[in-house]
């Protein structure tokens, strides 16, 4: 796709939630009475918090149907499930404005983060609230006599609960501004990758897209979970890698600084395994340190141990794991292949 | 009732949760893999936010079912009626662990807040998150099969966004910690306590024990909201109410604080209604100081005004109203007038 194919894709896209999705979100604050002058906060914070994102997730609602009905969609149904997409945008948009809070982190998109912005506070929250609301809203009023309706209704509250219980054990795991290496482990980064983003961000997208074509089968959404979960985590690891590795703001469009904020990353529980009492005590005393020494430090001793040859070994494998499951897809209750090799070619070596 | 007999029906619906629910709700986590070790802590937020209330609005849904039938409730429908209302506690608690957030509060019911007890902090939001995901969770696993499930959960989505559009509404009236009576009005605060509280811990009770019996009608939703949206404006004006006149702790159980909080208060409301620009100014300088003095002068001038006063010819003309709806109740479709008889003798004349 040309890059302005993807910008016009891209702009299509967010001319559903502007045009549309907006008004009709705001209309169910007008009709509960809102005063004017609270509506505006509403939609100051619908806009500032699902718009200006990089909309991956939703669109890949409205990519993922086409590819199963294996043409182009009507007008209509762009519209469906660019919808569809945006509940997913909307869904983000609620565990954003609250882990932020959570984290006390400073920007999200260049912007700083929702509850810090002028007035705001701890408003935010139920701003968050709010977002989450809005899912259910447009879902009755577009989708109530879809014949998926509860399913997707149900397929909403059971994401949530995965990315919050996913949140809960990254809180406790490495918990803001405490060293917590002995706490680590791969098990548990594994659990708070796959809960905390592979659901909602590579699931979620494609449960909804068959729900949409009426082909949620239990054997196509289980075909669609075991490889997507799986290549989530592969998405994860390796922003874990870019992060260390390449991130610049050049390449990945933020500095890394997984080392300087403690994060329980891949490389450091990759670290953490193999590490000799030595090693562990480097990581013991540089991890989770603002100083550029102390970074660098971590960083040689991630060279020592060789952890950019275990990251492209894990790559190989976990690639090569799901071209194998791809290839095995059952394809006779309407599920598609391609669905899953249009997601794997937009990750496999990507660099941002 | 005696007291013997209140405090046995309140232990037997607690104990649903206690030996029932909590176990159900746990059991989510741990098939989503939760470590054993951050399953402690979802169960101590349970216990902690959920537990512990007079649980009035939940303890309700089997009331009002078993008036609505006219006889008592089977020990199933007792069960299936008391879930319900387990359901509305865990709104609340939703709500409360993320309200006393935004409100900077230091207590609830006797305990630090949840926020603020060791080493929660901010992970509070994603704790009040679960609570929520739960509702949803024994809403799916007892109800999947009853014919209102699908009103019943888009009924919980209704009224938390009325709940949040009531809690928006209240912290931009009044922010925490900012004297804002220029923005204060009587219509503003009929939109928070209508949207924030009514809907919630009146309506919501009454429409799950319709939805239960199936007899959720259009009529008979349209007659129990009419009524007990008034019937909750009415009781909040009461609380205001006792807050200032009978505000300590042997009488309603806590020291009465609204004037020093700054609260968008009933009171405070009528008087900036009558106020000569003096008495505005008495208001101006001492309402929302901590000083005793500064309270001293608000409640002179609310004696002036004769708020006392206002407050019982409001409250024999809301409760004339409310015994003349109920009057005219229309039974032809299964409604009980005497559902709301009970609420209203709840509440009438109450002095905590």
């Amino acid at each position: 796709m040309s890059a302005a194919d993807k910008k016009a894709a891209y702009e299509k896209f967010e001319n559903v939630f502007k045009n549309d999705l907006i008004e009709q979100i705001l209309g169910h604050a007008k009709k509960y009475k809102l005063p004017q002058e609270y509506q505006v906060w509403f939609e100051k914070s619908l806009r500032a918090n699902t718009l200006g994102g990089k909309c991956n997730r939703g669109m890949s609602v409205p990519d993922s149907a086409a590819q199963l009905l294996d043409r182009e969609l009507t007008q209509e149904e762009y519209f469906s499930t660019a919808t569809l997409g945006w509940m997913i945008e909307l869904l983000q948009a609620f565990f954003l404005v609250s882990d932020d809070i959570m984290d006390g982190s400073i920007t999200r998109r260049g912007e700083p983060c929702w509850y810090l912005q002028p007035e705001v506070g701890m408003v935010a929250i139920n701003d968050a609230f709010m977002l989450e609301s809005a899912i259910y809203m447009i879902l009755k009023q577009y989708f109530k006599a879809h014949p998926a309706y509860i399913d997707m209704v149900e397929l909403f509250h059971e994401t949530s609960f995965q990315t919050e219980i996913g949140q809960l054990c990254d809180l406790l795991t490495a918990p803001e501004g405490r060293s917590n290496l002995h706490n680590y482990s791969l098990e548990k980064y594994t659990h708070i990758v796959v809960y905390k983003t592979a659901y909602y961000s590579f699931y979620l997208p494609v449960a909804l897209a068959l729900h949409y074509n009426n082909i949620a089968t239990p054997k196509n959404l289980k075909q669609s979970e075991d490889i997507l979960i799986l290549m989530g985590e592969y998405f994860q690891v390796q922003d874990d890698f870019l992060d260390c590795f390449y991130g610049t703001k050049d390449v990945i469009g933020k500095d890394g600084t997984d080392i300087q904020d403690n994060k329980c990353s891949w490389l450091v529980n990759q670290a953490l395994k193999v590490a000799t009492p030595e090693q562990r005590k480097v990581l013991e005393d540089h991890y989770g340190k603002k100083d550029d020494a102390d970074v660098a430090k971590v960083k040689a001793l991630y060279d020592e141990l060789d952890l950019k040859g275990k990251y492209h070994a894990y790559e190989e494998k976990v690639v090569g794991e799901l071209k194998d499951m791809i290839a095995k897809v059952d394809e006779t209750e309407g599920l598609k292949k391609s669905v899953f090799e249009t997601f794997l070619n937009k990750i496999y070596k990507r660099s941002k």
